[in-house]
């Protein structure tokens, strides 16, 4: 008997996941089942049982008819939720430790080079200044992470590993040994009253759309020898109320900011973002998927599903994520 | 019955550590024992039983009749042991949480700005250019750890913990769990040949002056997505044969390099190295020395020897740390 057939509807990406490499990786894991990269003139659309997609423009998923499952090849739903013609199917995001593990490397990478003092280090270099200054050790510095998914957990562990006080915030409340977790309206203001360095790794929903603004970041502890503090969102553009973020910027209500995700990408070429002296401005990249890893995931839930279990990380719609 | 003296030799420093700051700790941390700061007119060198001394110039530590105990205020005694007027007598090293934990911070931070390509993204936001590259997972690279006492094992597992492969290599045989170890001369070649990212944490010797030399770049791997190795250097200057490493950084047998440490420092204004491009250069500030955790350590070592029990971190004067 063949094997349902799993279409693949991918748009973007570098040249390493190109549609061609995940239509081999597919190909490669999934054994006998027929697997189509679309769009394909020769496959009948009513074949069509599962969907793997990354960045489908609306509408595209409309018109397969015997459609059972979508898996998004990335962890955020945002844009595939915004879609109305998405068909009601369950929705499945990736979580996976390599996407996981990527992204905490980011935050690490970011959190170190705010408290190491990076900035000043590379101004000194370029300058010719051999003029080190205080530094303090990570103990010093509180991280609070917004977000207690399977990315914000990893992350608030491996920081609290290397020495700093971590707090995280979470919608629904969150118990992570060693980690102190606020949650909802309430826990808001204390979350923040503590953090020298926010990271932000919030799903966009139409609860946390511009939640980062002026407001919430005249909230942070200014206290630290950090002096004032830092936003790192490697989450969604839609978190960030850009105008407002800038104006902070510039008056010191932050003192810097990394921003990986932008409302508009690719940032327009004469975003104010790119030259801001006091922003490291990354293509979000900060946790690329990796076709080996997500393919045999979307393979294993395949072979769940067909088997009679439940799909893991199934999207909840009225949640957003 | 008066305590016995301490005395403290201080050169440079940041302001938050000068002279005076570590002399108002010491005087915290050692209750009734007199603290005296050099030079001290009115103090009689007689007097003097234990000195902890920073970057002393050579001859001044002789002239102490009485002295018992010397504590070096880092972890480095290469210059000490180099000024052979320096009393025989036991030579006490830091070894303090606080000072591992921020060596850390600095390979972490650096380890994963290479593995990250921040290089290559700094120049992208400074060109305006939106070109996220094939990001590949930090367990494609093997990162090699060059010394592997108290802060070399540490790095060790933190960056195995964020999913580096590493191993490390030492002089003598080492255990670390789950770190592949290799020591001594046989051992280096195998090390190397596994090494994408090398990290030196040695402490400079009359064995290993101008260890990290063409002969030895030439032996790293070439075969990991990073392509060419790069070096981070935060143990000592000493330990680069610095014309070498400029003309490998040239020629491409090194990609890039982050250096904490140079033969001369602070680093000669017309140094080439502080415009080579493929090099992140720190002013020796990977791990600064904390007064606070550092004047506890040498008081309750004292104590300790006060109280007829063996010092800790004695220097192996032969071996040379």
């Amino acid at each position: 008997m063949t094997k349902a057939t799993l279409a693949l509807l991918i748009h973007g990406g570098t040249e390493n996941w190109s549609p061609a490499r995940w239509k081999a990786r597919f190909d490669a894991v999934c054994a006998d089942r027929p697997v189509h990269l679309l769009p394909d003139a020769a496959l009948d659309p009513a074949e069509v049982r599962y969907a793997a997609v990354w960045k489908p423009q609306p509408g595209e998923l409309a018109g397969f008819a015997n459609l059972r499952v979508i898996f998004n090849l990335g962890a955020g739903v945002d844009a595939l939720i915004a879609d109305p013609t998405l068909p009601k199917l369950p929705l499945v995001r990736v979580a996976v430790d390599d996407l996981t593990k990527r992204m905490t490397e980011y935050v690490v990478l970011h959190v170190l080079a705010h408290h190491r003092q990076e900035r000043y280090l590379r101004d000194s270099q370029r300058d010719r200044r051999w003029a080190p200054k205080t530094q303090w050790p990570a103990s010093a510095l509180s991280v609070g992470i917004m977000g207690l998914g399977n990315l914000g957990a990893d992350s608030a562990l491996a920081l609290k590993q290397l020495g700093f006080r971590v707090s995280g915030w979470s919608r629904s409340a969150k118990h992570i040994p060693s980690i102190d977790c606020f949650h909802g309206e309430d826990g808001l203001k204390p979350f923040l009253g503590r953090t020298n360095i926010l990271v932000c790794l919030l799903p966009l929903t139409g609860a946390t759309r511009h939640i980062l603004n002026r407001k919430l970041f005249a909230m942070l502890d200014r206290t630290s020898p950090l002096g004032a503090p830092v936003l790192i969102n490697a989450g969604r553009g839609g978190l960030q109320n850009e105008a407002e973020l800038l104006d902070c910027l510039n008056d010191g209500t932050l003192g810097a900011a990394t921003l990986d995700v932008f409302e508009t990408e690719p940032l327009p070429q004469d975003s104010p973002f790119w030259s801001q002296a006091n922003v490291t401005l990354t293509p979000h990249n900060a946790a690329d998927t990796d076709p080996d890893a997500i393919s045999h995931y979307v393979a294993d839930q395949i072979a769940r599903h067909e088997s009679g279990q439940p799909l893991h990380n199934v999207v909840d719609m009225a949640r957003g994520y």
